[in-house]
């Protein structure tokens, strides 16, 4: 099967990836959660190449995660701003966040603070019917016949 | 800069990225928490190139997120069970679920029952501190300065 493809089968998870799995995508997207909105900003702050950069903001663009608002006119230059479904992607980019400062690095370089109780805090995953904690073993996936 | 630079810069989502960010690993590992754990199940429910896959699972096992264990000797054949690490994995495939679940996909096709309350569960993202769902406009980033 190729990744294109992926956008196709019955599964939420697959096609999601097929929108953002590959090498840069969600670091883009992670640049635009930390306040770049810029071509040049992007390609500065994470040193990616300019045609992948440029094909990449065209992608998300095109799927509705940026939005491309004319910032300067001759020449035109353009900003990328995240829409509310790009924005729906950080729990994506805290869940990566997570596992990166548990497994992959010694002192975790972002501390997040919840503004309403002004805490440290690390976001986790709690069932939205009773509350509890959730992780693979409490719970059970039930797939549809046709699921991928 | 190269991806395979993105494990030595200061950001624990860049780190994370270099381990799974490609077009196929969170799917593989997706298809281990589904209960594929042997080569050619894996090559025929994502149909994807055995030269691929076979590089994914020896990245993955090198990573620690795969365990390798012989099931059968001559010829030896093996199978991938998720570590501790690799199954602490689960809350990026559950927020990127949600996210298909949402934008990418009419009827989901996996539903999530909560073993401990027996009731439908889309698990949600609270602070660990104060038990309030978080999104990116109620929390506020710190960066130390050499994060990248």
């Amino acid at each position: 099967m190729k990744h294109e493809c992926l956008g196709e089968v019955n599964c939420s998870v697959a096609r999601t990836w097929a929108v953002i799995g590959d090498r840069w995508t969600m670091l883009i997207i992670r640049e635009a959660f930390r306040g770049t909105h810029r071509f040049d900003g992007f390609q500065q702050r994470l040193g990616v190449g300019r045609n992948v950069l440029s094909n990449r903001l065209a992608r998300l663009t095109e799927e509705g995660i940026f939005e491309r608002n004319r910032y300067q006119e001759a020449p035109d230059r353009y900003e990328y701003r995240l829409t509310q479904k790009g924005m729906d992607l950080y729990p994506v980019l805290l869940t990566l966040m997570r596992w990166g400062d548990r497994y992959k690095i010694d002192e975790p370089p972002v501390r997040l603070y919840h503004k309403d109780c002004g805490e440290l805090a690390s976001p986790e995953l709690r069932c939205s019917h009773c509350g509890q904690l959730v992780d693979f073993h409490s719970l059970s996936a039930e797939y549809a016949p046709d699921a991928w």
